[in-house]
């Protein structure tokens, strides 16, 4: 199931594992690799960012199914603390799933489950 | 000059060119290549954050100089066009450059000059 | 307790009546009243701003204490819900409570539990 | 003509005096009275947000006239410097007017013409 979605080839090289990927939640394993990071050998803010409009997107995506698509309007993404490497896992909860737009949040743990970096993604419902 | 900046794999990764480099301003090139799509064919959002972070975190390090280091808090980035092909230019500006943090703005057009997508990075000065 | 908390001559002429205050959580109970709406009889977005404003520096205040005080750096709030009339009750948490930087979290529901606005603060801790 | 805008009854109790008002630019001037405090004897954040409210969804009305009406469905509100007194700008432009939302910035600064806030806020067009 998860494993049959085609999540394009810029978030495929990030190297997002999707586990869970339904209307109601999407969650990701993934690995702060050295492609990855900015000069100072910290993870680059906006793969962080990549990961939330992704994960956002998929969630959104499968929620409206067959209604139309869906396109992302806006991307809010804070950092939380800086991350050099190790695994990483993100998890999408929808905000708001309407009848013109969805609102969904990304959360970012790393392996001690604290708070990496958190993000909203507005998407708009295409019919 | 801007040619000795080190930007790092991850944006490198991304094809920007910077063209203009310095604490006032930041101006790179770019273009819209197959790698950095998703499923259906469009720039990815998390791109367009990827090239915000980028250029405000140049921008604003260059101001600090050797004074410190800068840290990204946070990326709001909204997306007005689709984009599937061709050039694009970046433009990084300062919104406001104080003592403990920076936000900076960035504006990406196409080659008709349209708005295709703008951010704005707020980073904090560490020294 | 909270009884005991001033939030100032703008926020109180909001209604706020705060339930729970300390440095975890932060309740609020108020009401749309004819003085909050914009022109066409819907509560005002700004009001919905200005209480996740509250509630988020009230709750920054009384977790940072005597260590310092608090000001805020950006709002972000979301408007889920028009809403013309009746009881709503706000919900601060904290997201991120770190040596220089808070970030709270303001949920607002109406009298049947619907989400009607949720905003988020970043607020500078100072010594 | 910008005298006839009604702006309701929250939007008028802050003071705003609105001098040009149209669908390409709206500009306001009001006061940092003693109402608009919160404890410290400082402007409360949320009347930054209130005005940017109030300007972009004046201007995004104006713009759309008789096409339908227009409704905030975010605001994102930066405060970059704390103001006890005197007099305020706020000055709103538009980023973007599309068929489906509309995006608008406001300014708002001191006597000394400063940067105090800038906001921006998402609308969308119902018809």
């Amino acid at each position: 199931m998860s494993s049959s979605i085609d999540i394009g080839p810029f978030a495929t090289s990030l190297g997002l594992q999707l586990d869970v990927a339904d209307g109601d939640q999407v969650v990701a394993d993934w690995v702060v690799g050295p492609h990855l990071l900015q000069p100072h050998g910290i993870l680059h803010g906006g793969v962080h960012c990549s990961v939330v409009e992704t994960l956002a997107s998929v969630g959104a995506a499968l929620w409206l199914g067959d209604r139309g698509r869906v396109v992302g309007v806006s991307n809010t993404t804070d950092f939380y603390r800086a991350t050099t490497e190790g695994p990483l896992r993100s998890t999408a909860l929808p905000v708001h799933r309407g009848r013109s737009q969805q609102v969904w949040r990304v959360q970012t743990t790393d392996g001690s489950d604290r708070l990496v970096a958190q993000g909203q993604v507005r998407l708009q419902n295409l019919s």
